[in-house]
């Protein structure tokens, strides 16, 4: 027989890396709110509040709005597993860690799969994508949308419409831009958008934001095979929350009271107000980076204002800053991973996070560590 | 823009139906707590004990003892793809929802799936089902040990001991068995357990607390095809929790405290405890019922403990009698649906649930709303 444990007595931590980030007490204290049934009508209102509030925070008049119940790299598997069919060419945009596991998700589903390549921490050349794609005539064509292994902020707009003008499906990785900078699915062509919940939105990760324009859904009414998951199964999926309310599995309701009161706060400061913030305190961040001598891995233009990657000044020890920024201060920031390791910090600022006073904390913070 | 939402305020429900089960407190009160990082130490120290907490509530020893990032269904899904490869022989016994759901995910991975079908409410005959399995040789077996469309409980001995024969790998599904009775894993011969935390564990539904023997992952290590999907590719989630702690996904830590929570709960009651409580009130509430004039759809012997499918007496209309025991007392039971529907009521007693208080007030509350 096992004994039992100790009291739960989790170390506080500032989370200041690339996710999970801080959550708001208010995404506590809904999860704190007693549950009720996943086929009880007060789970179908918290679901449309859910779809409201994504909508707006998307940037999106899409119906199907929904959170997938898993984390976001499930949502990117719904994303790809639904839409791209064993035989399809799905083209993905390819400058970091998660472009990469997007490749290997369209190869686990049969598609043959061509990347574009930019050095991690670059941009793409906007004419020579375009071209790209209309050379290659694929059946979709994959970006991320902010890219957490480096910083890079990808818009997709010449990428969506180079994609629509051969009749290809867009799909965007969305996971740590949603919420902190607009993303506007609509106007920028994007068919397929997923993210999370443990970024721009403050509430622990677990469950995947995933909105899908009316184009793609009628692509996957038309789909003649079967998608390989079950659970993922957007078609089935749309019958429980939007159809039929016909029982699928058991949403993870508490997860769904915290996305609706993170996604709350967004509403209550406005969309808008609300990336104006992300996008000022990410400029004070760069700026007092700047400040300690540090240089920023991506151009100006570029960047997400929720991650930030500084290049780790020479004759320092990445390791070694972030571990005096732990003891000293509880600070949790990360390092660089694959061919950026070593080389970047990745400082995230993300939702509740993204305050003038942590600005001043993380460089203050910092000045002393690089000594 | 949209407008931001009232307060949340859900419904008080007494959660009676056949699952999510009545939220422990301390389980609320633990996913209030700090979240850290999916690679922070302190995560990991949470793994482990949640692996002990479900060894000894499965009972078993296997090391790979661990939660999938999603519902029971994900879990299900998990070990259907990962051990059920394209071509293979799959051989389901069928006699309720769940099992044609596992039929269906076992088609969806290519594999050629044999059903053995007993009516919806009756149990497997021993000798039959073994023959079978020697006669057809699969290379899988799944089974489920508590069918919550039905109430039926399938202890899967002799199906495990047949298998094992003719060198078939076991699956079994463990729902709304886990924490509620005996599982027994290593002296039954399951090979692959999965389970959902919002049943036996009084948990929310979000993670699926799943079990493999060493036999299991070492055909495992051997697949040669690669599962379609990544997201549930136990090769990878072995690598990130019981190996080098690679990065996979970011696990949903909040809902990983409360499957801690709810498992340090078991541990503190001790699991035979916990088994005779479940068992006790189980026989108590069949004694109300049929005080009632009720009768039980399952033959004794092969009842679960927590959750009862007495049948709907003649003239009575189910719907009403669960609108009833909702408007009153807010009392959620479930009906009966596919075969069943109209038929039976589902009333679970799960966990935190399952006491003699809630027994005596179930059978009262149904004592005035059959009337």
């Amino acid at each position: 027989m096992s004994s039992s444990f100790a009291p739960l007595a989790p170390p506080k931590r500032l989370l200041f890396g690339p996710g999970p980030s801080i959550v708001a007490p208010r995404v506590y204290e809904a999860m704190g709110q007693s549950i009720v049934g996943h086929l009880d009508p007060f789970f179908f209102q918290v679901n449309e509040e859910i779809r409201a509030g994504l909508q707006a925070a998307y940037g999106t008049a899409n119906p199907f709005t929904m959170a997938i119940s898993g984390t976001g790299s499930a949502g990117m598997e719904a994303a790809i597993s639904n839409f791209v069919e064993p035989g399809m060419k799905l083209i993905v945009f390819a400058n970091g860690f998660f472009c990469d596991r997007m490749t290997e998700m369209g190869r686990r589903q049969g598609a043959t799969v061509l990347r574009f390549e930019a050095p991690w921490g670059q941009s793409f050349d906007d004419a020579a994508a375009a071209e790209f794609i209309r050379a290659e005539k694929p059946n979709a064509v994959a970006f991320v949308h902010g890219e957490t292994s480096t910083g890079v902020f990808t818009s997709g707009k010449a990428i969506c419409a180079a994609a629509h003008e051969v009749g290809a499906l867009t799909i965007a990785d969305c996971v740590t831009s949603l919420g902190t900078m607009p993303i506007n699915i609509d106007t920028t062509g994007i068919d397929v958008a997923y993210s999370c919940s443990q970024k721009g939105l403050s509430c622990p990760p677990g469950l995947s934001p995933i909105s899908c324009s009316p184009r793609a859904m009628d692509q996957l009414k038309a789909r003649s095979t079967v998608n390989h998951s079950w659970y993922l199964d957007l078609k089935l999926l749309a019958d429980y929350y939007d159809g039929a309310r016909r029982y699928h599995h058991t949403a993870p309701i508490s997860m769904f009271y915290a996305l609706r009161e993170g996604l709350n706060l967004i509403l209550e400061e406005g969309v808008e107000a609300r990336f104006a913030r992300h996008e000022a305190n990410h400029e004070k961040l760069v700026a007092g980076l700047e400040s300690l001598g540090m240089e920023m891995l991506v151009e100006p233009g570029v960047r997400m204002w929720a991650l930030h990657t500084p290049k780790v000044p020479a004759g320092v020890n990445d390791l070694d800053v972030r571990k005096k920024l732990m003891e000293r201060h509880g600070i949790e920031i990360q390092g660089g991973f694959g061919p950026l390791a070593g080389q970047v910090f990745r400082i995230g600022l993300m939702g509740e996070g993204s305050t003038a006073a942590n600005v001043d904390l993380l460089v203050g913070a910092l000045r002393e560590a690089l000594v």
